[in-house]
């Protein structure tokens, strides 16, 4: 399991399906970098100057969109993720 | 249902009417980008430094203006919206 | 009507006057950019870190004086106006 | 009159005074930039970020050094000032 | 020992097993620099604004990932080390 | 006299002694530019974002130590001075 | 003495040890530049941003690691320096 730092959200890529044509994958090149995944674990969130913790807005499970920019790609248990900041998430699907 | 993140703000674009030429629809490849939309999701708004939640002003259903290269476009459910900070819209429309 | 966001204020830019020929309206391309307006509405102020709100020093119908490079042109109602943050403001017109 | 906006100064520019040759004043293509000018006008100053504002230092009539590159020039009522934040003023002259 | 100072973070960096072939140890030169590593010791953490300490969320023993371009890497004793601001580290792996 | 605005401070600088040959001073063309001063006058510091006055750490006749690339120099009254921030000062010469 | 200004600490830079041949010292051109070194003046601490001074973590006689392009050289007194602020520190070596 990954526990992410700070206001960190790590998020499982919604992998496009494949076209198939007589039920051979094809692996497009073409395929654009996915934007919408499912959140899997998220930070205790950032601190603010006060002391304080500032509360995460997002949650385990969410579905979240954002920039195809965003964030660190990481491997892990043979899974790809990506880990991003919570203030790079545009939006949550709801 | 989007739900934006911290003080961002979901504008649906306000698609420029289509000039027709005897009932043809031209696609205008010169239209400009519109500046103008209407919000129809608003996030909780960003922390200040104090650890309080720092209100947002623009609320659904608001006309704003924004500058054409603020934002960020996303499609969901077929539909094109941009995703800006409420601090890059300039003015709402009343 | 334009409500400006945060800490912006809108201006009414002041036309040069054309020099008439015979009559006739020069539009002299050579014009410099205005850099003395009207404040025709204003924002309801930023928040400070401590979540108070920061008043702002100018007020509707203020001659003010500005960069020329400052702030951001919106075209509303069949006329141009200028989209400034109050901190680009350099004077007020007494 | 001009009233500075925020932590804004504004300054009369001090003229070198003209050489002069039998009486006929020379305008001197090479004069250096002048970088010294008497105060008259002082902003109310800048809101720190607890909400307080920050008192100004300079004050009308003051003469103030100030770094040659610094501020931005404006003309009004047929004079020309210029308009500096005053933590680019370096020293009140005493 | 290492005692990093404020947010920093000490990581022992892993190295991966080096492949064989017969028996012979080959030294690949096209090895991915690690993103692993185990913690061996942690600051005491940054000053909030306010004056309090932020406290870590990273510790002794803990086997966290970062992106390959963070950090500072230390000789010490021997041994090498990655020096990294708990800001910069990923996840936890739990 | 100089008083320096904010947390600025004005240094005397030390010049270098002119080595003489046979009594002729010999002004040295790859002098370097120096880098120890003594404090002539003391700004009342800078407003911390609580509204409270930082006290500054120099004062009058402190010789002082700074980076030979640091602050503005200015002429005053047929004597160089060089305008620094206190925070670009490296140490104070006891 | 040198009183170091703010966050600032004073390094006594660790000289490598120069091999000899035959007694013969000899200055090698290669030396990596020192990253470590003994604190000789530690300074009192900045401020944040309440008013409140931050502690310094490092003290005279500690041993410490910094990394190679830190901090500034100054020569005091026919000793080599190193004038670093403390968040440049890497760690103490205890």
């Amino acid at each position: 399991m990954l526990q992410p730092i700070g206001d960190r959200v790590i998020v499982k890529v919604k992998e496009e399906e494949e076209k198939t044509v007589g039920g051979i994958v094809l692996a497009s090149n073409a395929k654009q970098k996915p934007t919408e995944g499912e959140v899997v674990a998220v930070g205790e969130g950032n601190y603010a100057e006060n002391g304080s913790k500032i509360p995460m807005t997002v949650k385990e499970g969410d579905v979240v969109l954002y920039d195809k920019y965003s964030g660190t790609d990481v491997k892990y248990d043979g899974e790809k993720y990506l880990v991003l900041h919570e203030k790079d998430i545009l939006a949550i699907v709801k």
